[in-house]
């Protein structure tokens, strides 16, 4: 039998493919087993909240990839303006990869309504965006940002590649990407120094 | 006996209404039916297509009061920058008015996954999208911007909008507009004349 943690979280990595594909409300328990080929036995014992435990525990996964990517790339940009240009281009990348049937494993916690009817799935997804908003903003201000319009420029973006990984799955284009990145570039470049 | 079309509409204002705040998967038509005090029987009659057709009708009627807003709103502004703030302080009005309940009508339809099974969802999403830019564009071309730049400039504006939608419900704020706003008036500002 498959240890505790490697079971569990084969199956959030499942729930979260499924979940940025069709969505939490679709996304039923029986998918995210088949998905990952794990016992069936096992959704009560890894997530005895039920679905709800498992949106959270998708928004959280997804939070703690996006800002390991943050740091990366912060970590090889040279500046705010190409953290932001490739923090864009890697969104652009990945749903071009994914042939634009995934989007974000957050937002449908809030399109399908369970943020609004639940606290606490309300709060992980408030959580979740602050994270990558906070750490995004970190970045921008060790690159020499003032801290009011490095924060504005760091919400920008994430809401910004929000937008985009909806418009673009709708239009099956990446033009979203450059649209919406020239705007960030732009809001980038006038940003205040420290 | 009401009229074909006031009970189809009422019914498809409810849906849109249901769709904006739940998504489109967790809509029944059994609540659309409670909604909008219509007869259990006309859901067949009206919308012989199931839930997929009134997803699409509520898409279409969605980009349509869209597209009567910004028409609304350019016939007041005075200039390409104005119609983007504009519609900008009207999506934010909105979201604070609706206290961060609703969503976008057509949104739902690629989250939830229905445009990426459905030929026919699909391009009914990617059609509504497309009408809101091109009428965006319109308008900024009138305002005397080249048109190349006015493509660019309002597929900024619908997706920075639809990614406003998402992180402002989820922190429970405003300020994604605010700096989703910024990024596009500076966007504006940008773009060349004809």
């Amino acid at each position: 039998m498959a240890r505790r943690t490697d079971t569990r979280e084969k199956m959030v990595q499942a729930g979260k493919q499924l979940i940025r594909e069709r969505g939490y409300e679709a996304t039923a328990f029986s998918d995210v087993i088949e998905a990952s080929d794990t016992p069936r036995g096992s959704v009560y014992f890894h997530f005895p909240g039920g679905k709800a435990q498992l949106g959270m525990d998708v928004a959280e996964a997804h939070a703690h990839d996006q800002v390991e990517l943050i740091d990366r790339i912060a970590a090889e940009a040279g500046s705010a303006t190409q953290l932001v240009e490739q923090y864009v281009d890697l969104g652009r990348e990945g749903m071009r990869a994914g042939d634009y049937t995934r989007g974000c494993g957050i937002a449908p916690l809030i399109i399908d309504g369970a943020a609004g009817t639940s606290a606490e799935i309300g709060e992980v997804s408030r959580r979740a965006f602050a994270q990558m908003i906070d750490r995004f903003a970190f970045h921008l201000v060790a690159f020499g940002l003032e801290r009011g319009d490095a924060r504005q420029l760091a919400e920008a973006v994430i809401t910004g590649l929000q937008g985009a990984m909806i418009t673009s799955r709708a239009l099956r284009s990446t033009t979203p990407y450059t649209a919406i990145g020239a705007a960030l570039r732009g809001l980038a470049a006038r940003a205040k120094p420290r």
